[in-house]
């Protein structure tokens, strides 16, 4: 059995996770746990979304995050366009890595994002052909990879075909995330089986939910399928709007205790990033959603 | 990767998990719980303990239960006997199936059972032997197994020791206890990998905490070594000394829901579990610790 000996953690907690928390909060906030992130050694954060915030009101300002975060040599600090309109906004505010959002499964695609899947496609081709002239790579999600909360089961060639076209259209790097958290170690495996054989595996990251309990050890899963880099959200940001009372995100300190375990390299400071997300979480009044956390914190 | 097909899980809430609540319950509630247990399909439970009430007073009443309890034919009711008066009361009680807990870490096992392992495994002896007398077979415990809160780390080859003692006395399966929840899936595979060059697989079983979050990740680097028996709580019943506010036991919903999610069979009914554990909650006033519960009852 060959692990990664390197994972790159991909720190969604600012973004994911604060936008799917009750709760808005301020950008001095914003600004005060990215640059707790930083300073934990991570070297992706996804800072903010360029969207209306008519409809997403807590990622209202990311823009002024984005001017006054300090940014560390090497750190990529990521923000969510879904269409030119954002991505001209994301340039603007500095950003130099965008990430764009499809779904797996139509009717989420329809529900979430109001188009067919390849409506979202097409709609990505303009803010992809636009980053290749400001020399800003985009990164792609796919969305509800192991079951939807419409459709149910999801085909793991479905979201090949998916994967497949993301890539093909310049995308760097494509997140095949299980929104609903309903993934089981072979489902995930088998379901990067299908993905790799059209996208190369060092293409792929891994983006799970815990509302089951099962994110690490899909992560582990996924780990032995080749694929070496996560998102996580720092505390377990972000509940999970299909199940009330549910965790959403994994959270970047369990994943963290993993790998560690295991002896995989990540960079990060397990001290500094417990004291992130103990910050994050009295601002935000709630209790942590990572379990390392509250055994070692508690 | 052949994983076993059919896993049994080893129910240990009634007693592992109610002897490490704070709050004891009355002989008519635990009755309950067990019976709920049988009705939802697992074939062992651990319903109690025949020890001294002064040490855990919330295993008083036990034989009692054992009384009470409505047995199905096929299912194991076992019950902890830490010496030969334990043994002697749990045959007067009816306990046909009972279970000794040594520990892998001599510190451990001085400051829980006051003894040295080997004046442990000496305490056993006569119990194994009243076993073959009586027909009652004897499950053996080993604490400790991934680390100790004394200790630090345990060693791999510590752990086999005993575990093949164990099992050489004539315990018919050894379950291997992660007591402080601090393992992670390597060291996993590389502790079980030690053991079965003593004890072939099929006799052992995997005991996880999920204070860190790591229980099921752990059990299935359990699986992928051909360990097919687990030991699990009830919504997660039984917190953690050694991590205030944390929780102990991984729970039993949260595994069976891995285990349905790859096909493995077990025989247990998650509709069934998650009403007695919802009801057992209940009675205790606490939140479930079942992440699987929260998202489907929440």
């Amino acid at each position: 059995m060959n692990l990664p000996t390197y994972v790159r953690l991909v720190e969604v907690g600012p973004r994911d996770g604060l936008q799917n928390e009750a709760q808005p909060i301020s950008v001095a906030d914003k600004v005060q746990l990215v640059d707790a992130l930083t300073e934990a050694g991570l070297s992706y954060i996804e800072v903010g979304s360029f969207v209306s915030p008519k409809w997403v009101p807590q990622m209202a300002g990311s823009a002024d995050v984005f001017a006054r975060i300090q940014r560390k040599p090497g750190v990529v600090y990521g923000a969510l366009a879904p269409n030119l309109r954002g991505f001209e906004d994301a340039v603007s505010a500095g950003v130099k890595e965008v990430a764009v959002f499809a779904a797996a499964s139509e009717a989420f695609s329809q529900r979430n994002i109001n188009c067919s899947i390849s409506e979202s496609l097409a709609r990505f081709e303009p803010i992809i052909e636009a980053g290749r002239q400001y020399g800003i790579s985009v990164r792609g999600y796919v969305s509800c990879v192991l079951g939807c909360p419409y459709e149910g089961q999801v085909s793991a060639q479905q979201v090949a075909t998916v994967a497949k076209e993301l890539y093909a259209m310049g995308c760097y790097e494509v997140s095949l995330g299980d929104t609903l958290g309903t993934g089981t170690p072979l489902a995930t495996r088998t379901m990067f089986e299908a993905v790799t054989a059209y996208v190369p595996r060092e293409k792929l990251a891994g983006h799970f939910h815990d509302t089951y309990g099962q994110a690490l050890v899909n992560i582990y899963a996924s780990l032995q399928e080749g694929i070496s880099v996560f998102d996580s959200s720092i505390a377990g940001l972000g509940g999970c709007p299909y199940a009330k009372g549910a965790s959403g995100n994994v959270a970047t300190e369990d994943v963290l205790y993993m790998l560690n375990g295991m002896g995989i390299d990540t960079g990060v400071d397990m001290n500094k990033l417990l004291l992130a997300g103990e910050h994050i979480c009295k601002v935000l009044g709630r209790v942590t959603g990572s379990r390392v956390a509250k055994a070692l914190l508690g």
